[in-house]
């Protein structure tokens, strides 16, 4: 193998979705993949992604490969890490700037799947590409810790939600179930949402409330927000 | 100017050292900086940093830029983010990825200084290369951020420390003068410090109570976590 000259450099985003898994039986964390279809890892499962254009920021190009492999437009994709270990890809040098998006489900349902775009659990995930679920496994990680302290939940949910759909997002993230009164009572102590003063349509006897994030009460904590 | 044909990268490295002003002055918030030989912008300030070796991983290109130019070798190196506008560098295409380092005292002091090393506070920085004062107004601001939910301080201190100590860190990253007896209760309150039994030496009467980080209720909440 030859010594590499040069260093090259690509984008890949790690996706989280929360798809439903079928009727009345909650919901899932779910990764988009794509299929390689060429050399090296020919066949394999990778996050999506490529080289940057000469004149793309690297946000640009993230989110333009996320449009050509998955048909993603995601609304929030940040910046999460860059991965530079000198063997991470076969005989070539390449430093992956990757970036995270979290789609809400009205988004998902736009995305791309067939034979080569798939949608994976975390129970599921075959050996990737390249490092990519040394990736994946680091971008869970970040999502747990970004959930207990942040209001990232928010990026999984439409602008208004009932306090159920906000509890099966931590479930989903988390991998718990969480006891309903112990989480209204944990939300309701954190002051971050309100009530919107409505209540979700439905053909049941008693409608559930609709909350909103607190906007007013919102911190600049968040560590990945970009320059 | 040609079109770039390739995109290169660096690695150029933040730091932050907390250093005196000399005697009962207190202490300002100061980053190294090093005076380009070369064009582009030779003769400017700029922040430590070069290519990357192609056997290095990044931070391995961090540490060894940073020991040639500045003679540290922080204990606290974290990546902090990726820059990559595509008119970032005068007819090239350079992403560069950004680390951080917070400096003890003690390490600040085996520090080169001289012609082509100097120690800035925020107010005297001159317009620097490339982008770079954008870059070092992020990372404080990612360091303020930092400052009010984590135990970030800690890397400018050594194990044991007085309050007084502690807040002189908050004043001088904060640019605030911050109340004793407050700041006292606020610390006490968060019980992210105990006292150690131990007080600091000295000719006093009243030698002040030495404290440690409190590793018991330490939690993984620091999202710049490497993976």
């Amino acid at each position: 193998m030859a010594v590499p000259e040069s260093v090259s450099i690509a984008v890949s985003t790690v996706i989280f979705a929360l798809r439903s898994d079928g009727d009345d039986a909650g919901a899932s964390l779910r990764v988009p993949l794509v299929r390689r279809i060429r050399e090296p890892f020919k066949g394999k499962w990778a996050l999506p992604g490529g080289p940057i254009g000469s004149r793309e920021s690297l946000v640009e190009a993230a989110r333009r490969s996320l449009l050509e492999t998955t048909r993603l437009t995601p609304t929030y994709l940040e910046q999460l890490y860059a991965f530079g270990e000198a063997d991470r890809a076969p005989g070539d040098r390449v430093v992956s700037i990757v970036y995270w998006a979290l789609v809400r489900p009205d988004e998902a349902e736009r995305a791309a799947e067939g034979e080569n775009v798939r949608w994976f659990t975390e129970e599921e995930l075959p050996t990737l590409a390249f490092d990519h679920n040394r990736i994946v496994a680091y971008a869970l990680r970040r999502l747990r810790t970004k959930m207990e302290y942040s209001r990232i939940a928010h990026a999984f949910l439409g602008s208004t939600f009932t306090l159920a759909e906000l509890r099966q997002v931590h479930e989903a993230v988390l991998q718990k179930q969480l006891d309903p009164a112990n989480f209204r009572r944990q939300i309701e102590g954190s002051h971050t949402v309100v009530p919107t003063g409505d209540v979700r349509a439905g053909g049941r006897n008693r409608p559930p409330r609709l909350y909103r994030y607190d906007t007013a009460a919102l911190r600049e904590s968040d560590p990945t927000t970009s320059p």
